[in-house]
C-alpha cells in the first residue's frame, strides 16, 4: 500500500508496531537488545526513493553461515539503532539515508512484548508464539495487551490528531493490525481525531486465528479495539483470485474472506469494493522460512494506493454537495 | 590518505590488496565464500561524501551475538557482492550508494591466498597467520606468493598505466603493501607506466616481521617485487612522536623506522621530509580486537595528501626549469 500511495502528493506517516519478535528480527532482539526492525524496514523500503538496488539490498537475506536468514535491512537498522542510541533516531537516519517519502514511526520506542490470555487459560508469549498457535479462535480469547504499558510515540499521536485520512491494514489481524492499538495513547488519539478513517480488510483468513471472519468480524475487532465505531470505510477486493492460488491458501486452511450481503444497508460504515489482487507472483528466498508462507493472494498496491485516493476525493465531492445543499 | 586526498581535483583510482582474511573478513570468506571486503571498506569510507553518520554506519562493529566482531560495512560489501553475482560489481554499486570521490578497483576479482615459506622451511598459509607470526625477520623470508595465481583486474593494469603518480603505502608492508605486487600484471604495469612512484614510508616498524626494517629496506623490498628501481619519491616523517606513545610500541616491539643518514645523496630515489605526524587520538571499538593493536603513531591524511600534492607540482615546477633551461 505505501509503496502505491508514495507516488500521490500526500504526507504520509507510518506507524509501525513494535511487538514482532519472529525469525531475524527475534534473533536481534535477543542477541542485540534491539527494537523488532523487520516491519519498519519493510515500510521504509517501500517508501523510499532510492535506486532499485539499495531497495534489494535491504532486503536481501543471507543465506549461509552465521547470518543465515538476517535481513541486510534488519542489520542496518539494528547498527543504526546502536549508534543513535535509541530506535526512532536510527529510523529518522534511515530515513535520510534511503531517501523515504514520508516518514516512519515506531509505535513504540521501547521494548515491548505481545501476549495472549484464551479462554482456556493459555497464556501465549510474543508475537511469534500467537502468530504460530493454531487454536486461537476455537478456545476464544480472554484478552490481549502488551507488555510493559509504554505510553505511544508522541509523534505517532501527534500525526493522528492532525490527519486527514487514517488507513489501517491489510495485515496479520493479531500480530500486526491489533497492537498498534494496544499501546497507550493509540486508541484514544483515533477517537478524538477529526480523519476519516479506512480499514483495508484482508483478503484471506489466517488459519486457527480468523479463519471464520467474515469483513464484519475485522472491523467489529478494530472498532472494539479503539472502542469506538469510528471506521468509515472498507475497501474489499471484489476480483476473484485464481483457483490455483485459493486451492494453495485452502490446504493451510486460509480462506477468502466472506462478505455476508445481508447486512448491506444496515452496516454503520461503507463498504467500497473494488479488484484491488495483484496479479503478480511474489518473490521468496530460501534464507527467508517466513516467505515461503507468504501471501499467494496479494493486494496490488498500486490498485489500492489509488482507491484510497478515490476514498480521499469522495469525501471532498461529498462535502461539495453538502455545501451547495 | 585517501581521505585527504579526496579534497584536491584529481582522480583517484585506489587499488586494493585482496589477500586479507583476519577478523569479521575471514568470517565473511569462510562462511559466505565471498571476496574479503576489509580493507575495500576502508577505502570506500575514506573516499566517501556521505554524511558522517554513514560513514561511521560503515565502521560500525557488531558488539553482542552471533553478528559480534562483524563490520556493519563488511556485511555491506557482502550482501552486495551476493546480489551483484561479483564483487567488483558490488564494490561499483557501493561506490553508488557511498557517493565516493573516484574509484575503489580491488586488485583481483577471484579468491587468492597470501603464503609465505620462510628459509627454514616453514610455510605461513594466509595473512592473518603472516601477520601474527613473529619469526619472519629472524628466519628470513625464501619465498612470499599468491595462489593461486589469478592475473590482476583489468581495470587497475588500465589505470596505473594511465596514472600521472602511483602512491603506494602507508600500510602493513607483508600482508598488505606486498601483495599488490604479487598479483600478475601489476608490476609489469608500474614498469612500463610513465607515472611517478611515490612512497609513503611506513612510520612504524612492525615486531618480528620489518623490525631491523630502515628506509631503504622498505624501498629496496618493494623495488624488488617490482622487478625495478621504479621509486621515485619517499615520504619520511620528521616529526618525533610523544614519548608515551614511542613507549606503547617499544613494549610491543615496534619501533620507528630508522633514516640512514649516511645514505644521502646516493640514493635513486628523493627523500621528502616532513611533518606528517597525526596529533589526534584514534577511536578503539571493545568488539574489535585489531583496534587496539592499531597504530598509536598515525600518518596525518590532510598533511600526507598536502605533501603528495605539493611533489606533484614540484614535478611541474621541475618540468618548467627545463623547458626555460
Amino acid at each position: 500500500m505505501l509503496s502505491g500511495l508514495k507516488n500521490y502528493p500526500i504526507n504520509i506517516s507510518a506507524i509501525v508496531s513494535m511487538a514482532d519478535d519472529g525469525g531475524s528480527t527475534g534473533v536481534l532482539r535477543d542477541e542485540l537488545g534491539v527494537l523488532p526492525p523487520g516491519d519498519v524496514r519493510q515500510c521504509l523500503v517501500a517508501l523510499s526513493n532510492s535506486s532499485e538496488n539499495l531497495r534489494e539490498l535491504m532486503n536481501y537475506r543471507f543465506e549461509e553461515g552465521g547470518l543465515k536468514g538476517h535481513s541486510f535491512g534488519n542489520l542496518f537498522l539494528s547498527a543504526l539503532e546502536k549508534i543513535e542510541k535509541s530506535f526512532s533516531a536510527g529510523v529518522e537516519e534511515a530515513t535520510k539515508i534511503l531517501n523515504v517519502s514520508g516518514e516512519v514511526i515506531p509505535v513504540v520506542d521501547k521494548e515491548v512484548n505481545l501476549f495472549m490470555v484464551l479462554n482456556n487459560g493459555k497464556i501465549l508469549r510474543g508475537e511469534n508464539e500467537i502468530n504460530h498457535n493454531t487454536e486461537i479462535e476455537k478456545v476464544g480469547i480472554k484478552k490481549i495487551y502488551l507488555e510493559p504499558q509504554v505510553p505511544a510515540s508522541k509523534k505517532a499521536i501527534q500525526r493522528i490528531l492532525a490527519a486527514d485520512v487514517i488507513v489501517i491494514g491489510p495485515g496479520n489481524h493479531y500480530c500486526s493490525i491489533v497492537p498498534n492499538f494496544l499501546v497507550k495513547g493509540i486508541a484514544e488519539a483515533i477517537k478524538k481525531s477529526k480523519a476519516k478513517v479506512i480499514y483495508n480488510c484482508n483478503l484471506v483468513n489466517k488459519s486457527g486465528h480468523t479463519e471464520n471472519f467474515s469483513l464484519d468480524d475485522y472491523v467489529n475487532s478494530i472498532n472494539s479495539c479503539i472502542g469506538k465505531e469510528r471506521i468509515d470505510f472498507v475497501t474489499f477486493n471484489s476480483k476473484k483470485p485464481n483457483q490455483q492460488s485459493i486451492e494453495k491458501y485452502e490446504k493451510g486452511k486460509s480462506i477468502l474472506v466472506g462478505f455476508d450481503k445481508s447486512a448491506i444497508g444496515k452496516r454503520n460504515y461503507r463498504v467500497i469494493q473494488a479488484d484491488v489482487l495483484s496479479g503478480k507472483k511474489p518473490k521468496f528466498s530460501s534464507a527467508d522460512a517466513l516467505s515461503r508462507q507468504r501471501a499467494f493472494i496479494r493486494h496490488d498496491s498500486n490498485k489500492l494506493a489509488k482507491l484510497i485516493m478515490m476514498i480521499l476525493e469522495l469525501g471532498e465531492y461529498e462535502n461539495f454537495i453538502k455545501e451547495i445543499n
